[in-house]
């Protein structure tokens, strides 16, 4: 028996963790809103992480990868208005100088501090500034919500979510904070997200585990095809619930908080107005389903489409046929919801009206059934808006 | 020697060249403008084709590939309006019908017609009105700005151009008519292109150059990453200058040609405001030098920054690492014109105002040089901008 509930309090659900946010100007150099985060646990914790993989990597992201090796890692530092990618050397010094400046605040080693960073790509970062943002920190059990806050880029909401997990073996809790907006492609985005449970969980079952949910959340949401330099998940875990969970019941717990922020960074993509679940079924095997869901998702002209309300399915079949996978175009099946649009590869017979009464919904599903073998794979997309692009057209 | 003018004439610029177009009302039921088409040899001719990759292949393309296998293909029958894509067998057999049509009007066989249609995906041919459009073509040597526009869809200009060559064996002209707008990716695109010449070549040396060409010029192209159902590029060769050109010098006029109309086609993509010529050098080989190129190209991001005149290049950085091929960011140089902005990987001194007068051009070129190899490749290509959006809303 396990049984789930939403519980407030973020990253500060579980026992023992405590945030905090300060402003120190780093975009800007006035101070108008906090911009540096930091989550902390109170007791020995076990950690994981994974990154993004783009070949291009921010120097958060390598030295987060370095300190994460050692293990035993319990604190993260993160800051908004800078993503101190492509920034050279002196951009992994600052990145390690984020690391001592945090662990000198908690009574930590440089090494027990992981570290992220989100915003623009290319400038050096004002360490003066970030230095006495890091000192101004002060956590407590409360900080969730301002830390989401302060981590916030062009997103219109902070995003917190946490539940309450009872099992035969005992309670416990996981919460996390993230943010998203833009560049959001699967295998993580200009994404992050940080995560903690009072559950007692080995270091490499909570590494494993950690790389298994990912998977079935932030790597199944693309906005707009551009995965990031800076993409990180963290979870941490300090055992103070005194429960060592069955992992079946963990991972359950897990996958309800990273899907939950999964889905309100698609939600709050940069000129989102549709959340769309891409389902493709029947394809030879799952790989293939996923290079034909992604096809469709980071489709231009579906996204376009769907902008619009047009329930369109001949630029969907379109993007299946040029991703490259196998298809009989005499056997596709598209759906909107429910409701066939295509039938063999040739319209059906559902009255246009209908089709486009969902394609004007704020949520909505496609499903494309390949008919060919027993592959699926989906994701959670956008359309794409005039908004998006006006928000993107840069300095 | 070889001296190579630019002429009139497009289609029928190259002697026994005629066509003509017709309005039936393909897509409204009324007739507003022209929307079938013909290109007609007077002459026996060899033929050469290339289709899209698209594993979605639109009726009108099966019916080309198969009348194609016989050769001596000596006119083709196009129209907009109407993709006859996703149309099932009924729209094979509408294809055929359309051979048939324009067979007849010109006293040829079937199998001697090639067919393209462009337009909507997924609407059944309206035949009884496309069967009177035809029979009321009457195709002349001055055709072709006709037909060049009867086969516009999204487009805002016609598109023709030819040249007349002199070489020491004598003289020669190639001409043709394209269409493109949407949908444009490598490996070509809703793009049709008609391509007549009076040389005479061999169908064997005609056809390995058709697919040389196109890989230099159609398959270089990438407006919205998007490759459709119905790509088609055919040439026609009747001999009728009675020269038969040094293929070098055939090969430079088809170029010649080929490459001005791909310049035109991406000049007019919907919602266009910049043409940028994104060029990729010192990759580990070209296919890794193509695969940079193609994704820079195509990222959402960086095309939204071009729209607004922002020599962005953290996304061209973003986009290279993303994209899978080897790149070691401290060496990555970057270059809007002749400007750096991006030296060893990171920020170059040039003032940013620079970058940006650059950036705001109606053309530029960006340079992204891996200092790994010799790998080099280019595409062209253009901004995202809000009307491209707007214009795809849908219905």
């Amino acid at each position: 028996m396990i049984e789930i509930k939403k519980i407030k309090g973020g990253v500060c659900a579980a026992r023992g963790f405590v945030a905090g946010a300060a402003g120190c100007g780093i975009k800007a150099g006035k101070v108008t809103r906090d911009d540096v985060a930091v989550v902390f646990s109170e007791a020995v914790a076990t950690s994981a992480a994974t990154f993004t993989t783009n070949n291009v990597k921010a120097a958060p992201v390598r030295v987060s990868a370095e300190h994460l090796k050692a293990g035993g890692n319990r604190a993260v530092i993160l800051n908004s208005g800078n993503a101190n990618a492509c920034t050279g050397e002196g951009g992994l010094k600052d990145a390690k100088a984020m690391c001592s400046a945090a662990a000198e605040l908690l009574g930590l080693k440089q090494k027990e501090v992981l570290v992220c960073s989100t915003g623009r790509i290319g400038v050096p970062m004002p360490m003066d500034r970030i230095a006495k943002g890091i000192a101004a920190l002060k956590p407590t059990p409360n900080g969730s919500a301002a830390s989401a806050a302060a981590i916030m880029t062009s997103d219109t909401f902070a995003k917190e979510y946490a539940v309450e997990v009872k099992t035969s073996k005992g309670s416990f809790r996981v919460g996390g904070v993230a943010k998203g907006a833009g560049m959001i492609d699967p295998n993580m985005a200009t994404m992050l997200c940080v995560v903690t449970t009072d559950a007692a969980i080995p270091q490499s079952a909570l590494r494993a585990d950690l790389k298994r949910s990912v998977a079935n959340s932030f790597n199944r949401i693309t906005i707009d095809g551009d995965m990031s330099t800076n993409d990180t998940v963290i979870l941490l875990a300090n055992g103070l619930s005194a429960c060592s969970p069955d992992m079946k019941a963990f991972s359950q717990a897990l996958d309800e908080v990273t899907r939950a922020l999964a889905r309100m960074i698609v939600s709050d993509g940069e000129g989102v107005s549709r959340f769309v679940e891409v389902e493709v079924t029947g394809a030879v095997n799952d790989k293939e389903a996923r290079i034909a869901a992604e096809a469709i998702a980071n489709s231009t002209l579906v996204k376009c489409a769907w902008a619009g309300g047009d329930p369109n399915w001949g630029r969907i079949l379109d993007a299946v046929g040029y991703c490259g996978v196998k298809v009989d175009d005499t056997k596709a099946d598209i759906f909107y919801d429910k409701l066939a649009s295509v039938k063999n590869g040739i319209a059906a017979k559902t009255p246009f009206e209908k089709l486009r009464a969902i394609a004007a919904k704020k949520s909505f599903k496609v499903t494309v059934d390949l008919k060919l073998g027993k592959g699926s794979y989906y994701v959670w997309t956008t359309d794409l808006t005039e908004e998006y692009v006006r928000l993107n057209l840069g300095e």
